[in-house]
């Protein structure tokens, strides 16, 4: 399923609440290919909830064919209800990465703030706009789950062109 | 693959080792059915090691069709990383568990050892102790995580007998 010409897929893992975004193209014009959130209802009990967030990821990973995945990692949660539904939720999101072969990379919210909006303690709305700007979309993305998930797609495009420029850079020189 | 007439199934959740532990039998004389732990090698990726953790509670249950399981419920954890390590791993047994139809019940640390040990303070090894002879068992299971599953599993067989004699009983109250 791992396509190594595939966009760059962010999640924003949650269980109420699991945010997406793919981004594909280079540094300058990189345009979104997919954005949105996968809810599961609270009403439901919480494995049927859970089997139905994988089902969901492995169905937009089969879509998509994303080269790469860039997953939020948190240091910090309010509480520990939070930490464990977040945990939840992302230890899907790897489970279903693995399978289909889609290498991983983590990013705290703070590393996410300074690749997009230049400062780690930027405001997350400040993140939204930049999002919006550098994808050429009219409004950021709604909701803000779906937005975080852009943003990390973003951060990990960016890292990659970064990664590639210096590796051109590094062959020239060697040449 | 739920099997109303299966063992009871406890799960106590981790990447790097999740014990599971099965019993059956009615209170009294209650047997294991099987007990181990899953391990993870830390040197793999993080998002492989889930994957694999997934694959093996997915055969376990395959296996052993349980009619329920015992999962701990975490109150808290001493640090985020390792709520987000036990959220991760307890998210796929859900998921396990709801694919295949198996009903979850939660269980806190305190609950547990309050049914298995008598008061909810009691010390790790009384409960494991507890739960070797309620089991007809030499000595505790080893390592501690297949006999804290195992535990989980005869707390939820004793409160299912409890909940099985209440019915009884107001059934024939009834008659």
């Amino acid at each position: 399923m791992f396509d190594p010409a595939g966009p760059i897929l962010g999640i924003d893992p949650g269980v109420s609440c699991c945010g997406y975004g793919a981004v594909a193209g280079a540094r300058g014009h990189l345009e979104a290919r997919a954005c949105g959130v996968i809810r599961t209802p609270p009403t439901d009990p919480l494995p049927v909830r859970l089997a139905d967030l994988e089902r969901e990821l492995e169905t937009l990973v089969r879509e998509l064919r994303p080269a790469a995945m860039a997953v939020e990692r948190v240091l910090f949660q309010a509480n520990v209800r939070t930490a464990m539904s977040v945990g939840q939720a992302s230890g899907l999101a790897l489970a279903v990465a693995a399978r289909a072969g889609v290498p991983v990379t983590y990013y705290s919210p703070n590393e996410v703030k300074l690749a997009v909006a230049g400062y780690g303690d930027a405001a997350k709305a400040q993140v939204q706009e930049m999002v919006a700007r550098v994808l050429g979309l009219d409004a950021p993305p709604r909701p803000p789950d779906a937005a975080d998930a852009l943003a990390l797609a973003v951060c990990h495009a960016w890292g990659g062109s970064l990664r590639e420029a210096v590796a051109a850079a590094v062959s020239k020189e060697g040449s």
